[in-house]
């Protein structure tokens, strides 16, 4: 039986891998659940799987679940804090952190000293401060497990080759819903067009990341820490029916491709049964359905967030936190009717050049660049 | 240093074998070549690679070989008892099998009782006895090393999931070069259309099973031998681009396949070095230049071999060994233009009918069968 803590259970991984523990009782047993302001949610949850301890990040909604969870015998945290805490309960062996952003950081690496595994799906903690969080993992011998489908994919693959050196890896990314389209096209697209995504069904933040290729981007960063990998080993290739979740290529020349249904549940339930896989129901892959699966090369010129990253890639140190923060405050903006769709570029791009360089960051200077980055990249919003 | 011993260091894949060696000079060394009638090649190849012992299987050709190595300090037998005893050098320490047909299965298991690894490109030895050869190879504790191309790809898949359950593989087939053809064109096709294979180069008889699909049904049976599968977990699709050389799909779903150009040399290079991989320097696959894989069902109705390897499958018992020796016979006499494309299906079947039935054979009755079977199907093909 693994004990699991679950960081952001309303969003859309969260919900899902209480699926996954729910699907196997004999196996997973919820220890704590945290959402960020779904109050309602949580107690629903918690009544349902009666972890330990609950936290809402939002403490103006701390009442509310507290007195719903009266007598239930569940400890209740209100505020950000508590997050770093709750994820140190000696009963802990897995924190999945499904958290949206830069706020997964502090938790994760408070998880990490604790020596708990980490069931990564805030790709943005190992985007920031990858070295950081590696060397940290390292220190305290934990492993992390990627739930990105991308990297759950080539995780799988990299079993049992162990002594065998990566020689590259491609990510595949579906090219998002606006595939194929110029600026002309993407410069007047709306929010409801963003968040049609053809193949995945995921959170706002996530769908426009993935419509912008930014996600695309953020994963080659994530990538990079994840697997020990040069930027030159990283490439991009856009398979629309988003069937190969990705590949590894070794030095003998031989790829390795995990393949299958977009179906976020697999990949966060083979990070809880790592290294055993679990046998579910979920719908198969059939061939017949998929007589044809196709590759491109992305559209780097249009879509510019990805040129961006492979940027703050090579360039290191804080500039990978810049471009996240940037990207942050743009795609919050775009949802809220305030910016364009191409603005976004303009203004992570103005980010990285704005915002002052550190070569060598440590947590501080990461929280900091974070800071100045969300205060610079507001302001940028406002003369649009 | 690993020491090899290759039968058949003529054919396709010995030439290739040796040219693996040939780019390894440090990991591996020759000590035994054996070639079934081709003197000259076996002679050039001793020379350079100055291996202890050759077998020329073709006694009539002994002295040729025995007179030109005369000084060289290398043995020399004649005969295809030989093979069986030149296997068994305690120096040896893996057995490439690239004998072409019935004849590989008396020297693999010859080795394999002397406790010599097992890379086995003679998919025949496992389709006659692959439940004898298992379990032999259980007793002795030697791996049996895939180098069909599809079964290398499988279990390049298979390794880091040993405690993982297949629940499928697919092995994927180029459809060979009559793909979408009819039995109206079939009936008239030719030696010479039936030797172009679109994307493999091989030697002639497996390239005529793949142009009829009996060699897909050879690997659908090697495949429930080499990886321990009821024949309900193995489907073929047809893959016209031989970029994915076959796929497993695990008990959560997941799917892996093992990817890259067609080419031999990595197969026998994995199995050479197994579980390390090799640096090489062999050509790339490159998504731009395959934009589009695709995937469809094999035609059974008109390709009637591969429903008769499945039939055969089922069947158990020295079935698999009749249809393997029907079609060596028709085969060879569609070399040698005696008989028509679709006429060799019909040879088959009738063997299947016609030959004794034997449920728990043993090592002779596999000898008595293939007997048995060649002189039914050689008096077949006279009735056309």
């Amino acid at each position: 039986m693994k004990h699991i803590a679950i960081l952001g259970s309303s969003g859309s991984i969260g919900t899902q891998a209480l699926e996954v523990v729910e699907e196997n009782p004999g196996l997973f047993k919820v220890i704590v659940l945290t959402v960020h302001q779904n109050a309602a949610l949580l107690v629903k949850q918690a009544l349902k799987f009666k972890p330990e301890k609950v936290v809402i990040s939002d403490e103006l909604k701390y009442e509310e679940v507290k007195s719903a969870l009266q007598g239930s015998g569940i400890e209740v945290y209100g505020g950000e804090d508590a997050l770093s805490e709750v994820v140190t309960d000696p009963k802990i062996d897995i924190v999945l952190t499904a958290v949206v952003g830069f706020c997964g950081l502090k938790p994760t690496i408070a998880a990490i000293r604790a020596g708990k595994d980490i069931a990564l799906a805030n790709k943005e903690t190992m985007v920031v401060a990858g070295g950081l969080v590696n060397a940290l993992a390292k220190e305290h011998d934990v492993r992390i497990l990627p739930v990105d489908s991308e990297h759950s994919a080539i995780f799988q693959c990299l079993t049992g080759e162990e002594g065998n050196p990566i020689e590259k890896i491609y990510l595949t990314a579906s090219g998002g819903p606006f595939r194929g389209r110029d600026a002309a096209f993407l410069a007047s697209v709306t929010r409801h067009q963003a968040l049609k995504h053809p193949n995945w069904v995921m959170g706002a933040k996530i769908t426009i990341d993935s419509a912008t290729l930014m996600n695309k981007g953020l994963e080659v960063i994530e990538a990079k820490w994840l697997f020990d990998l040069d930027p030159s080993q990283i490439d991009v290739i856009v398979h629309p029916q988003s069937i190969v979740h990705s590949l590894v290529q070794f030095e003998d020349g031989s790829m390795k491709a995990q393949m299958g249904l977009p179906d976020m549940k697999l990949p966060i339930q083979y990070a809880f049964g790592y290294p055993g896989r679990i046998k579910n129901t979920f719908p198969r892959f059939d061939f017949l359905k998929y007589p044809q699966l196709t590759f491109e090369q992305p559209d780097r010129g249009t879509f510019r967030n990805l040129e961006y990253a492979f940027n703050a890639l090579e360039q290191g140190g804080n500039m990978p936190c810049v471009i996240n923060a940037a990207n942050e405050v743009v795609v919050a903006e775009f949802l809220n009717d305030r910016l364009g769709f191409l603005q976004m570029s303009e203004v992570i791009e103005k980010c990285m050049t704005e915002v002052s360089y550190i070569r060598h960051p440590v947590l501080e200077d990461y929280i900091e660049t974070d800071k100045e980055t969300r205060i610079i990249a507001r302001h940028l919003v406002t003369k649009f």
